[in-house]
């Protein structure tokens, strides 16, 4: 039983993210459609979240992340109540553990580091990329920084009876980052419900932050998808800042190496202008070239998109 | 991606209604049902809300407010997370802006002007009149006040691939409030989802508070469906505040000008005793008659009813 | 309506629980699941309650809580928003009435004082013992303490059209707690939807705390189902407390007096590790004997569990 004297103490923080907007999407097979919606830059979100300083280090750790579609009210990831993130673990000298919902370290690593759009508006990488954004039931370790070097190990438990290894998840980033610059390969990996078989994704990405205020980020990216095929993904991209304002431009290659040959080309650019350290307007334009009946669409941070071109306005709202 | 340094600033307010209490509803159809409920006065809820100062008047707003069950714990709005409104803008001196799920302004007025029940208890306007009570993928304009008038404008997409009028709302209200007395004529109108018809709901009302601790309200709202049937809503009610007590009262006529001729009067009586600014005793009855097999019911905040008659006897907690 | 001005005076304290580790489940039908789940020693949980003071003893209270899987973020209660606990009331030297979805009298005893497990952890006494856990549209009534003696009412409304009785819920206490020494009494009975028949169980239970850190447990339970089949639960446990640590061990008998003679034996030890006031770190182990067909299995504060015997590594985070 949770004493009542111990529940008195709160030690929560209440966070958020209010992201509106419009969003045109063109050219996709149903017809245009113009939307008033929700998480354009990043996903609308309201979380809770609290550290306890155990002494020597060691700390106790918990994130409720929910999130939601401030354009109906609905809460996204199918519904889910803390959809974006539910864990709790411990820190200290040694690193990190966690267990929960988390998100995997290849996406951690798409959207952190790959993407100069933090995987948000009409340029998000996974509207081309493998996301693999979160795992159900994961153990992570995270290794503290060692002369720049660090490391995330994941295991999602599959859960299913009587097979250890179905439905499993396997994770793993190697990070080296110093001053400007920051190099990561990582790897995610899935069995199949009746571990048959498994998807691979591996990348290796890098961002350097040059004293201009202009950062590039360039990514490349081999997958293996649970019928065999293969295909390779290739970021190129940066960022300009100047004042309050900051200019992002992206272009991705998707080879397709099975026989059907499902080739792509994402282009976007974005601006983003900054009313405060926590609120920003922005705009947005991604189309996609989809080669040999490719359907590839131009999503943002919360919608996959309906079409092959896509056009924002918006307001992030950081709280 | 948002910076953990941002999220750390907290800014946000938690608050909302806990109302709970027993509802008795007598001659329905099923029979007579005794009911220990929720948001009988106003409907129980959880919000979160924030607003930031942007300087020179200009502030980036947010409110995310669940709608709940205190009975079952469930929640409201057919399971929606934030079904009572979920929004994001700005406001300065040229009126606010915002997008999301929105109170319509007709809600707004037959809630906050028309009706002295303030759409709750077992008086609520909406067992008669039209509710429109929240439209999804909304924009709203809402000007300032100026010499007494001021203006709403919304609009809600309909988010139909191929059509932007199909599923559309569009709504405005122009008020006039000065010194006790406050008027506004109101228009609501939605088209259906192929964009062959629309329904239309046209409210002038009127509110004064006279300096005895009385205030009346008057109501005429004029109602066309989908289908082309047309009807009128009249309210005539008022408040009386005596120290911590305060008596309701109101009676709706509803004319049916269709072929079906479904009239329906409505009469109320409530009394709240206040043990606070934040904490309120209530009890109401309401009876309706229908005439030529209408069917209204009488309902409350959160419940539509099953009786022609409703008695309540509850709590309401604001936090 | 509710005023702005009384929203800004938010009262309102976040609470809550983040607890996950692992399970292991042997024996069960499917063949054996190791699981990273979620509210193994106590269910995960989110809170937001307030009590307002209104002078000469009396207070307005209110809670509403989540339970939720911090494993795959999911709401707990089968998707309830406020599953755990959703009520409003007032206190004052009267005792404590409150309106909602409440924790039975029956339940709190069984968690609160039969069990040295508080219902948690591979030895969770409603792995065998009746839970009766939650009753929604209940009226509750807590008498204050005289003489070391108190008395709880529960009255939970069906809500059935046209039958007041059917599916109605009645359940009281009788606690005597002085000193090192609590005993309760309690019944809890059901109605079915057509209120043709009943379920009722019945408890008595005490606990004593001596005064070396030892704590003894003891209760006995008679139960009769919707079917008329009868059956008796009796638990011995204790738990020993050495500065940071806690023994726990508890053996359940479970005798079945129908035809079917569905008899069990539960046995289980823990032993948690207080890392601070707020967080802990457990162990347990529980295995059932399941006589005659019997199907008991070794659930904990969140699972019902699908093996007889279950081993339990986790951590609980207070917040």
């Amino acid at each position: 039983m949770v004493s009542g004297a111990a529940m008195a103490q709160s030690s929560v923080t209440v966070y958020g993210v209010a992201d509106a907007g419009l969003v045109l999407e063109r050219g996709g097979a149903a017809g245009n459609v113009s939307k008033v919606t929700s998480g354009i830059a990043s996903g609308s979100r309201l979380g809770f979240k609290g550290t306890e300083d155990l002494g020597d280090g060691l700390a106790a750790n918990f994130v409720l992340e929910n999130g939601l579609g401030i354009d109906t009210g609905a809460a996204g990831q199918g519904g889910l109540l803390f959809g974006r993130q539910a864990w709790a673990g411990l820190s200290g000298r040694f690193g990190a553990v966690a267990l929960g919902r988390q998100y995997s370290p290849w996406y951690k690593t798409v959207r952190d580091v790959a993407d100069p759009f933090c995987d948000g508006l009409a340029g998000a990488i996974t509207s081309v990329f493998a996301a693999n954004t979160r795992v159900d039931n994961m153990v992570s370790y995270a290794s503290p920084k060692l002369a720049g070097w660090s490391a995330e190990l994941a295991y999602g438990a599959g859960e299913v009876a009587g097979d250890a290894s179905a439905n499993r998840t396997l994770g793993g980033s190697a990070t080296y980052s110093e001053g400007p610059l920051t190099v990561v390969l990582v790897h995610h990996q899935r069995e199949n419900p009746t571990a048959t078989a498994h998807s691979r994704n591996t990348l290796l990405t890098a961002r350097y932050m040059f004293a201009n205020g202009f950062t590039g980020h360039v990514a490349h990216a081999v997958n293996r998808d649970l019928l065999g095929n293969e295909s390779k993904d290739d970021l190129l991209g940066g960022t300009v800042r100047m004042g309050a304002s900051k200019f992002i431009a992206s272009v991705i290659y998707h080879q397709d190496d099975s026989a059907a040959n499902h080739d792509a080309r994402q282009y976007a650019v974005g601006y983003l202008y900054s009313l405060s350290k926590r609120t920003d307007l922005y705009t947005a334009y991604g189309h996609v070239n989809n080669r040999n009946g490719a359907s590839f669409k131009i999503g943002n941070a919360t919608d996959s998109g309906s079409g092959v071109t896509g056009v924002n306005l918006g307001m992030r709202h950081v709280f």
